[in-house]
């Protein structure tokens, strides 16, 4: 039996065109595998919103981006409709907010994400902002509504840093958590160690389509920042905010001078991100950090993030991912609709009539 | 709100004594964080087994053990008791099952679980030997009678392998997965690379408490291909078995010619096990490999196990625990029977109030 789940998405930017994309190549995956047929019935971007109850024309829509024409122009778009306008109208069982990070006041996200959870819509997060400004406020109101509240986008893409935290270190007292969650910045050092300056590697990561045209909220630390006040609020339960990191310090002010003699020396500079608990709880930091070549941290290379975990009764658990462009961070959002929608308990018996939606669609 | 949560425990050896342990050393957090008391009311050893709906005194029947005494000696105990009689008149909501891995039938540990699953009780699996026998029953069992059945401590203990692939790389499709998940056979490579002996290296991993007295299961490449059986079947949805894994060759033919050979052409041994995607499914196989040294599986040293995921959509996904003694897989199952009883969705809401119990009691 399958199960049609409607959804709503906020922005249409790279990774909700990877989203849609995603819908689309993964169709029998997702109804052999979960039993879930997901239909876009509200869509908004900058340029104003489509509402389709009867489900939107997924590859037209995408074409229609990819002219760089926006929704408003599209066939039965309404130019100018504000997205909390869409979130309050929209038929759907959950609101995707995939619009850009706005740091100083997490809007027009923010809006939607309340509008959503007041209507009693499970909400998926790829954009940091309104976790950010709003953390307590969002999961209370997704308590009070019973509604669903997920955002593993948020921080390192496709690694399950969020679920790992939340979930999977249950009964732990963590330490201490360092991580490396900004890609921009780490190419870039990356680059510097090989001999190029600042400026080069960053025109060379923008050239790649890595970085930002504007990409002051990466290389000064701020994106690694907000991801770090969401690991603290969701997995160390403690309210923080971004004026609690200190120092938020970028690599802007590092030398090529200083890169090549760390190398020399055998160690390597990274933009490091840390939660340290000490007897006032965590203490949250994000610098650039001299780390010993064989530091776990050191090791996570050019495209890669990756976090490490120092538990009390689980060990130090080290992660890392390899992972490019939008498609990643797209499909940690899927993994979250199932997960909302359709959870696999670990105790769901497998299904081995199913099994073969595992497998590519060629076999 | 504090729920009681009555426990059945199977199997009194390190992992189930480091279980009971955590039970009182984590009380507080329990309680605090889960809304949880653990409360055990039947305990079976190969001495024999002993009920008690009121609830077992811990720290009382820890002592007995401590002293070398079974379980059939204790007050109320009933000298032998099979285990699967246990099961059948428990007084529980979960059965721990943590008895010694029998690679041959499973037993009594199958018996354990098929008893509880039939009774409606949730089962929690540190054993190995009941899923590698009979999995596909043992999950039919559980869905059948809406009970949970998990067991994330059986593959790498404390580190998520297991909850990693069911539940976070959802949506994709996994190319191949490869890991060390034997920390006996990775201590004993290590301590050749030093230039030990294999003998040498496995009587000082037997000093160290790491290796069994019969090492067999761990040098031989079966605890590896057991481990990998269970993520072929839970994780993969292929129906798989031991003789499945070909071939499943151990360390005990390494000699350290070979591994100091190695090292000089900047190579390391391991035993590696992998599940490969291929045009009829994946290919399981457990043996050593040479590899580079910027291979990640090869910076898994000493202690430590890890495992790479290659996906479609999620990138490459590679993870590592340094973990030590039977704590860290007592805590995988307290993870376990947390999720099983109090899940923490992840769109639940952060109770402030309660943050608190993250922090170790003495602040």
């Amino acid at each position: 039996m399958t199960r049609r789940v409607r959804l709503a998405l906020v922005g249409l930017g790279n990774v909700g065109k990877a989203f849609l994309g995603l819908i689309g190549e993964k169709e029998a995956v997702l109804r052999g595998r979960y039993g879930l047929e997901l239909s876009l019935t509200a869509v908004a971007d900058s340029s104003g919103g489509l509402l389709d109850p009867a489900g939107i024309d997924l590859p037209a829509l995408l074409a229609h981006k990819t002219a760089s024409r926006g929704v408003g122009s599209f066939a039965g778009g309404t130019p100018g409709m504000p997205a909390p306008a869409l979130a309050a109208q929209a038929d759907a069982d959950l609101l995707i907010e995939a619009s850009p990070v706005n740091l100083k006041t997490g809007q027009p996200g923010l809006d939607c994400v309340r509008v959503a959870l007041q209507r009693g819509m499970g909400v998926v997060l790829a954009n940091k902002g309104p976790l950010v400004h709003a953390f307590a406020e969002l999961t209370a109101a997704a308590a009070a509504a019973s509604a669903g509240l997920a955002y593993s986008a948020t921080v390192c893409g496709a690694l399950p840093v969020i679920n790992i935290g939340r979930r999977d270190l249950a009964g732990c007292t963590i330490h201490r958590v360092r991580g490396i969650f900004n890609s921009t910045s780490n190419s870039i050092l990356a680059a510097m160690a090989r001999g190029g300056s600042y400026a080069e590697a960053l025109r060379q990561a923008q050239l790649d389509g890595i970085a930002e045209a504007d990409p002051s909220l990466d290389v000064e630390g701020w994106d690694t920042a907000n991801k770090l006040v969401i690991i603290a609020n969701s997995v160390l339960a403690q309210p923080a905010r971004l004026a609690d990191v200190t120092p938020v310090q970028g690599i802007t002010g590092i030398t090529v001078g200083q890169v090549l003699e760390a190398k020399e020396r055998g160690q390597v500079v990274k933009l490091v991100a840390t939660a340290e608990l000490g007897d006032r709880g965590y203490r949250l930091s994000v610098q650039p950090e001299w780390l010993p070549h064989d530091d776990f941290l050191a090791g996570v290379n050019g495209w890669e993030m990756g976090i490490v975990f120092e538990t009390d009764i689980m060990g130090l658990q080290q992660f890392k991912v390899d992972e490019r462009g939008p498609v990643p961070t797209a499909a940690a959002v899927l993994r979250d609709v199932i997960d909302l929608i359709s959870p696999l308990p670990i105790y769901r018996s497998t299904n081995y009539q199913e099994a073969s939606c595992l497998l590519p669609r060629s076999l």
